[in-house]
C-alpha cells in the first residue's frame, strides 16, 4: 500500500497540519448527561469548520485493539502499527528525551537489591526516590559507562527505573531480559536471540554492563544491582520525506512524540510550553521551511487519564480558543483528530476509535454543525485505518497523482 | 492479527455471552410497510438494551459474499473463513451430528443406481426415502465398516445421501472425489491430489469401500452402489481456551453448530429444546464452569429460508420475551447477531451485513431506541468483519491488554 503511495507522490506548495490532541476520543458519560467531552465543550471554532469539513472516525491498529502511544503515532504517521513495531526500550529512551542515533539498541532499565549470593531480593530496590536514582545513573556514568568500543548513555526515570543506551557498531536488539522477572532467583545473562553477531555483541556487553554496574553500586543500600530489559533497536523507518517527498515538523512538548516523530524523520521543534497557543506559535515560526506539522496536545490525554471529564473539556475549549492562530496560517489541509481514545470513564486508553475532522478544499462537506464521537458516526470518511490517513491528507493536499491510466 | 490478540489477552472472572440468531439480517420487505422482521418485531427486552449498547453491522466474509453456516460462524469465532476451510465432507458429518475426532476424513456420500457394465445411470437412486436410505447404511454398516486398520463409520442422511467417515491412522483428506458428478459414466477411482502416503491411504480405502458397496448393494433396486465427495480431513483450529483463555461453552440444538464450535474448542451443550428459553436455561445452568457462551438459535433462518415473515418475526419475539432469563445471568458483555443474513424476501442465505448490538460496561452508547438494520446502519461499529468481532467482544469484557507501550 505504502509502495503505492510513494509512486504516486506529487510536489506542491501546499501545507498540511495534522492536529493531535492525544487520546481525543471518548465515550458518552453517564453523570454528563450522556455526553462526550468533545460534545460538551463550547468549540465556536470547530463549529465554525464542521459544517464544510470531512467527519469520521480513525481505527488506530485494529478492531477491538487498545493502542500505546507508540502504535497511535506511527498510525497516523502512515506507517502499520502491527508491522512497524518499535520495541519497549526505544519507546522509553524516546520518552526520556535521548535522541537515538541509527544502530542504538535501548533497554529499560531497573536498579534492584541482590543478597550475597547474588540473589535478587527486590526487583525494585524498595522503589528509591528520584534523587537517589539520579545519583546512582551518576555512579554508572563514571564506572559503566563504556564497553569496547562502546558507549553507554543513561538517563535517569522515575524511582528505581532509568533508561540504557548502547551506542556503537555492530549492536543488534535481539537479546533476552537481564531480568529474572520475580524475586528469589539470581540476575539471568542476556542471551542474543538471534544467533548473529550483532545481537551476540550486545548480549556480551549488557553482561559486561550489568556486571560492572553490580561492581560500582555493591556497597550501595538497598539499590546494589542493576537489571534491563526491552531490548530494542532504533528502527529504520522510511520517513516523511523519502515516502512522501514532504518536509515534516513535529511540534510536541513531550518527548516521547518527539521521538516518534523523529523515528519517521519529521524535524522536532519544541514549543515554549504545553498549550495548543504555544505550539500553534511555534508552528508560525517554521512555517516557511515546512510542508507538513504534526503538533501535539497532550492534555486531553492526561485529563482522560486522570478521568476528569471537565479538565478534558478545559483542554478542548483552550485548543479551540486558540485555533484562529493557525488557520490564520491558511493550512491548505487541516487535520484534527487523536492516536486514540482515552474515556474519561475509564481513566485510560481504549480500543473506541477516535472522532478525525478534515478540512480542505476538495474535501466531502458533511454539513453536521459540531465535531464530536457523534456526529463523526455519519461522516463521509466511515470508520478509516489510522495508517490510512496520510493518503487521504496527501490527496486533499494534491499530492497523489491518480493511479493507473 | 490473531496473533496479536493472543498475544494480549488478559484473563479475568468476566462473562461474554455471544447469542447468534441464525440468518438474523433481512431487508426492507415491501408488502411489509418496508420493515424487516426485527423492526416488525415487538422487542421491549431488546428495546430496552438498545439506547445503552453499541451497534453496527458485521460483514462475514468479504464484501458481496453469501456464507454456507460454515464460514458465518467461523468468523463470528475469530477464525477467517477465507483462511480457514472447513471441508464439505466436514461439515456434512458435522451436521449430521457424527464428533469428528483429529485425523479423520470426512465425506458426502450417496446412493446411486449403477447397470451392468458399472455405468452411473442415477446419481440419485430414484430420491429413494429415508427408511431405505437408513436399511442400506446399515447394510454398509455390516459388510463394508472395516478396511485394514481403518472404521467407516456411516451415518444415513436424508433420501439418497449419508456420511461417511474414514478413522484411523495415517489419513489424509486431499483425495478426489469417487463421483462422476453426471450420469452415463463408471465411478472413476478416488487419488490423492497430494501424492504423500496419507493422501494415498485414503484413496485407496475409499475404493476398497466403494467397491465393496458395490458388492454388499449388488441385489438392492434402485440403489445398488454408492459415490462420495467432498473429502476432507477434521481441521486442527487452535481452540478458544488457547488463543483467548477462554472456557467457551457452545448451546445448541442443531448438531452443525455444535460441530463447529468444538472444531473451535468449544465445550458443546444440547439444550432441551429449539427455542432461546431452553437456551438460556441451560445457559444458566453451566454458566459457573464457563466465561463465554456461545448460544444459537435456528428459528429465524428457517423461517427466512421459508420466506415467512411472521415466522422470522415470531422467532425473534420468542427470543426477547426469554431475554430476561439471559439477562439475569449479568454477562459482562452481551452480544446479539446473526451469523449472516437470510431475507425473507430471498428465501436463502445472503451476503448483506447483520445486524450486531453488544451491551457493556464501557461500549459506547449509541443511543437508539430500537435495535434493527436501520438503526445499526448508524452505530458506532460501523461495518465490522465478523472475524474481528472476538477482538471486540474481549476488549468490552476487558480481556485484551494494551498493545506497544
Amino acid at each position: 500500500m505504502n509502495d503505492v503511495i510513494q509512486s504516486l507522490i506529487l510536489e506542491n506548495p501546499t501545507k498540511i497540519v495534522l492536529l493531535v490532541l492525544d487520546g481525543l476520543g471518548d465515550l458518552p458519560n453517564a453523570d454528563k448527561g450522556g455526553m462526550t467531552p468533545l460534545e460538551a465543550a463550547r468549540t465556536p471554532n470547530l463549529d465554525a469548520l464542521a459544517p464544510n469539513s470531512t467527519l469520521g472516525r480513525l481505527q488506530p491498529v485494529a478492531p477491538g485493539i487498545t493502542p500505546g502511544s507508540g502504535p497511535g503515532h506511527l498510525g497516523l504517521f502512515g506507517y502499520d502499527p502491527l508491522r512497524t513495531i518499535v520495541g519497549r526500550g526505544v519507546l522509553e529512551a524516546l520518552g526520556a528525551g535521548i535522541e537515538l542515533k541509527p544502530g542504538d539498541v535501548a533497554a529499560r532499565a531497573n536498579f534492584c537489591t541482590v543478597d550475597g549470593a547474588g540473589v535478587v531480593t527486590d526487583r525494585r530496590a524498595g522503589r528509591i526516590p528520584n534523587e537517589t536514582c539520579a545519583r546512582l545513573v551518576g555512579m554508572l556514568q563514571q564506572g559503566a559507562a563504556r564497553f569496547d568500543d562502546v558507549d553507554v548513555v543513561l538517563q535517569a526515570g522515575k524511582g528505581h527505573r532509568f533508561v540504557a543506551v548502547f551506542r556503537g557498531p555492530g549492536l543488534g536488539g535481539e537479546v533476552s531480559d537481564a531480568d529474572p522477572h520475580r524475586e528469589g532467583k539470581p540476575i539471568p545473562s542476556a542471551r542474543a536471540q538471534v544467533l548473529e553477531a550483532p545481537h551476540e555483541k550486545t548480549a556480551r556487553l549488557v553482561n559486561a554492563f550489568i556486571r560492572r554496574a553490580g561492581e560500582v553500586l555493591k556497597n550501595e543500600h538497598p539499590a546494589n544491582a542493576a537489571l534491563a530489559r526491552g531490548f530494542s533497536a532504533r528502527p529504520h523507518l522510511p520517513g516523511y520525506r523519502d515516502r512522501f517527498k514532504l518536509r515534516a515538523a513535529a511540534i510536541a512538548a513531550y518527548p516521547m512524540y518527539r521521538g516518534v516523530a523523529q523515528l519517521a524523520g519529521m524535524d522536532v521543534k519544541v514549543p515554549g510550553g504545553e498549550t495548543a497557543a504555544d505550539a500553534f506559535a511555534l508552528a508560525r515560526g517554521v512555517w516557511g521551511d515546512h510542508d507538513f506539522f504534526f503538533i501535539h496536545v497532550k492534555g486531553t490525554d492526561m485529563a482522560g487519564e486522570d478521568g476528569d471529564f471537565d479538565a478534558k473539556v478545559a483542554v478542548i475549549e483552550q485548543v479551540d480558543a486558540a485555533l484562529p492562530q493557525l488557520m490564520a496560517l491558511a493550512p491548505d489541509v487541516l487535520c484534527v483528530t487523536g492516536d486514540h481514545s482515552t474515556p474519561v470513564p475509564m481513566k485510560g486508553h481504549s480500543w473506541h476509535p477516535v472522532p478525525v475532522l478534515i478540512r480542505a478544499r476538495y474535501g466531502f462537506s458533511d454539513g453536521f454543525t459540531r465535531f464530536h464521537e457523534k456526529t463523526c458516526r455519519g461522516g463521509h470518511l466511515g470508520i478509516l485505518a489510522s495508517k490510512d490517513l496520510m493518503a487521504v491528507l496527501l490527496a486533499n493536499a494534491g499530492r497523489l497523482d491518480k493511479y493507473g491510466a
